[in-house]
């Protein structure tokens, strides 16, 4: 490989696509992002990304040749060998052959893999993974993403739905629904949207707490208002946030009891309300993980925020090719 | 490597290491087993296992040109870079070079694992993984040990705590204490002394139960017991049985979120049960995995038994020849 070339990473999400060139040291030399168009069941995203990249080229006065490969995430199960995403509800995409289909549209090689794999690569990469082998990564935003690497590698399993962190069962018995069909997943307890649902199932219960009161002058909650309670040490705040911390902890816990991380990696919206979340998930997990394990593990906070995806994706392609 | 010849499969346990002559197809061909000596923190093992291996040959009128390499299990985390067993707590080892030191009394190439791995790995190649790359492997004896495989390889982890199943906690409030420090692991509600203890802390709640008589009639009770109580419907048993199966299905489908194998695969003597115990493990399991989590996996009793260690090591050695 040209040492001067550049890789492509790109990250489908339901809005927006974000897209980068990228150096093969991981460094960002162009981003940008286009639309998402969903419209007949997708069938235009992967014109539009050709078209995209083609554009860019044309607006740096580069040429196809300046580029060794795309990478490519998309927000479902993926079927690795092929390139196949099994569904991605978002996209309308079903059964998709994402990496024929941009290969014969864009003239290069394509490796496909799930979004939150690849913001989980791309952690290990450039990020909080600091180049470890045994990385999770756990994405608190919406929902709750995650990607697990375990000998360096991403695990997908059998049929693409490994890493799904977010399914973890946390209350077995009369947990909230979720979107995936279960009842009681870490997505209900510790997604901004299960923060908020939190806060504002009890809040009634609160009239004396800080969140009672935004909620009476603004109308409404979010994420960020339970842990700028929390901060202001308001009671009812910092019981929401135990509870989080709590299923969080033991969450991780358990799942590093079987993949005994070097590093796990908190990211998304909800990471960033910083020490007041992560302090209490460290205490919870210490108590629960496997003495060795607990010894073995580091937290940290992401660092590569909305980037992580395309370096994943660069990275990813950058060792298909180097295995060729 | 010549198609006849043998490879060595060794596994370590606190009372007899367990020792065989297999093919590379995996079929055993001599097995045996030696009792091991502890004194002196387990000094002489290594020196043991080399004169049993010189003197099966001379008794089967073979050499040492036989043989191919040592595949071997430890009863403690490994260092697989380096064969070295950070602690065996039960042989009583710790920092021991347990690859470099047989390598240098066998003049054979060896490798090392933890032995609950290399029983994974025994079940994957030979027995109920039936060859699948993406394995879980729960073994419930006295207590409740585990390997995992994804992508085709163990998961050691960053410090060789990987596939520690047995201390996954299930009760994370007032559990019962664990031999590893914590409260509440999965192994003191689903290893037979869990299981046993559990029945005994209930049973005087139960007069009329079928354990309560067995109790006074033996003096005692066994994990078998309760599982034939509950074969014969006794209310108390089936409830008992129907606790371990909530933990273990818990536990495995909170696994399985992370890691989506396609075979999860149950052993050790509490495994004998057989459906009395898979069949609710399995209800359990699907109500608590992620839907595409649960299509994908696949569950059985493990079928090697007590051969799954030496197998296994002996895949182990099989692999490491064939990567140089």
């Amino acid at each position: 490989m040209s040492n001067n070339k550049w890789l492509v990473g790109i990250d489908i999400g339901g809005t927006t696509i974000k897209m980068a060139f990228i150096t093969k040291s991981g460094d960002i030399e162009h981003k940008w992002e286009i639309t998402t168009n969903v419209e007949n069941q997708g069938e235009n995203i992967i014109l539009d990304i050709a078209e995209a990249i083609e554009s860019k080229l044309t607006e740096l006065g580069e040429t196809k040749d300046q580029l060794l490969g795309i990478g490519i995430g998309a927000p479902g199960p993926v079927q690795m060998d092929t390139g196949l995403i099994y569904e991605a509800v978002n996209l309308g995409w079903k059964d998709y052959h994402l990496r024929d289909k941009l290969q014969a549209v864009s003239g290069l090689p394509v490796v496909v893999d799930n979004d939150a794999n690849l913001a989980a690569l791309g952690e290990m990469w450039k990020g909080a993974g600091d180049k470890s082998k045994d990385v999770v990564v756990v994405t608190l935003g919406t929902g709750v993403g995650g990607g697990i690497i375990t000998n360096g590698q991403i695990i997908h399993g059998v049929n693409g739905a490994g890493g799904e962190i977010g399914h973890i069962t946390s209350i077995p018995e009369g947990g909230a629904s979720c979107n995936c069909g279960k009842n009681g997943c870490l997505e209900t307890v510790a997604s901004a949207t299960g923060i908020v649902r939190q806060a504002l199932e009890q809040v009634d219960n609160h009239p004396d707490s800080q969140l009672f009161r935004t909620l009476e002058v603004s109308g409404k909650l979010t994420a960020k208002d339970v842990f700028d309670a929390a901060k202001s040490d308001d009671p009812f705040a910092l019981q929401i946030v135990d509870q989080i911390s709590f299923h969080l902890g033991l969450a991780l816990a358990n799942l590093s009891n079987g993949v005994n991380p070097e590093k796990i990696v908190l990211g998304g919206g909800v990471s960033r309300a910083g020490d007041i979340l992560l302090n209490p998930v460290k205490e919870y997990f210490r108590r629960f993980a496997f003495p060795r394990v607990s010894k073995g593990a580091e937290f940290s906070i992401a660092t590569l925020g909305n980037d992580a995806g395309v370096i994943g994706a660069a990275w990813l392609i950058m060792e298909e090719l180097n295995k060729k």
